[in-house]
């Protein structure tokens, strides 16, 4: 997939670059600010969401909850939720039905949306204390993984978790560990570093959703909680309806990376 | 109020005086064990009272919330929420009608229970790092305020703020800051220290909630936010039903404090 040159972009900008329809991951773009994960379901199943959230946080921290039917968000005021991601999904009874770059014909009054913390946004503490992104450097998705570890069920919402990987070099293991522990609303340290068939996962270079990544020798695999989390549970528990970003392609806000560490 | 002697209990130890009808407020007890508020509404207010806390995570980080009827947790397997906090509260359309000691006769099939973080979890932090504890030493239950710092509103769920206050030493200041920060679950760093009429108290003396503690020359009023605030949102927004914990008189989890710090 092609990179976008929006690295001096600002979060405004790179909505309204998203609302013409242009489209790519989100990784590396309007740098420092923080990017969130969408989640949107009917009122009907809004408290088994936010419960399955508030039951898995490190996959599903929630940064809002819109009140049904609205595409707005504090986070962003002047975004609409409906046209600013650079692609979404559209699901029914658990299956992937399209995936437009705008869902204002498939909105609904009834829909409630979830932005969820992104480990894009620690990416750049982990950039500033030295720690290579190997995907941003060559210019490719996070690569994500469905594991064999189970969420914890809430009402009819259940799945596995999925995480993000990133390759670090053994000298960055405490630092990438550390830095990302203190923005506990992006998904906080690791769930995981090293074997891949700890979570289930058996080839690296096939993930479930973005691109297989270049490891460089030495590198260690860590995995993070990822927010592709409630896909699966899509998937696993099929709502009769959601719409979520495509996994990579997130929701820019206007709030500051800053803001969500703790210390 | 009488101080409980129970440095030396073991949460269970604790939950059993209190089941058997000892009553008091529980800073200091079962060290360095998780205490928490607990809010029970039903069923039909759920929603509203999850995404309440989700809106207002420093007054209301949530820890645990129970399926509709349970009285069990995972924080403490062997507890029961009906009869295991030192004394209660029940609130009918937003007024007090009883403050028991055990709530088997009041429980409903459709009650869903809210634990929140509380402050008393940090003390422990606070206390290692040589900051002292002034309501703590003096055997008092912690005072807490109701400020002018309205809460963001959730469905048919609105109310003030309410902190806790403990006087600090200026030179131990930055560490009870800083501490408190790496515990976002239990309400994180202060909400503001200073001046109380920033916040809309006029008089440290007459606490809402708890009792006056002394202050030493030179202390500063350090204000966190308290999980008592979703009583003041039961007092404004009048559910037709709920159950709380007496301010001060927690629930007492099998949780080690130190799993909720984030680095």
């Amino acid at each position: 997939m092609a990179r976008i040159d929006g690295h001096s972009w600002t979060p405004g900008e790179a909505r309204k670059q998203f609302r013409s329809g242009v489209t790519g991951p989100t990784a590396g773009l309007a740098p420092g600010h923080t990017q969130a994960n969408l989640i949107s379901v009917p009122a009907d199943w809004a408290y088994d969401m936010l419960l399955f959230c508030q039951r898995n946080p490190k996959p599903c921290p929630v940064l809002d909850v819109t009140d049904a039917g609205s595409w707005s968000t504090p986070l962003a005021p002047d975004a609409d939720l409906r046209t600013d991601l650079p692609r979404y999904r559209v699901w029914e009874h658990g299956e992937l039905i399209d995936e437009p770059t705008d869902v204002v014909a498939h909105w609904r009054d009834d829909l409630v949306s979830f932005l969820l913390g992104c480990s894009f946004t620690f990416e750049w503490a982990l950039s500033e204390a030295g720690v290579p992104m190997r995907h941003v450097e060559q210019g490719r998705n996070v690569p994500m993984y469905v594991t064999d570890r189970l969420c914890r069920t809430a009402g009819r919402l259940h799945g596995p978790m999925v995480v993000s990987m990133r390759p670090v070099p053994p000298e960055h293991l405490d630092t990438a560990i550390s830095h990302s522990a203190l923005m506990p609303a992006m998904h906080g340290g690791p769930v995981h570093s090293g074997d891949p068939a700890q979570l289930g996962i058996h080839d690296l270079g096939r993930p479930d959703f973005g691109d297989p990544v270049d490891v460089e020798p030495g590198d260690v695999p860590v995995f993070w909680a990822c927010g592709v989390t409630p896909q699966a549970a899509v998937t696993a528990s099929r709502p009769p309806f959601a719409i979520t970003h495509a996994p990579g392609q997130m929701f820019i806000t206007d709030a500051r990376d800053e803001q969500y560490r703790v210390a």
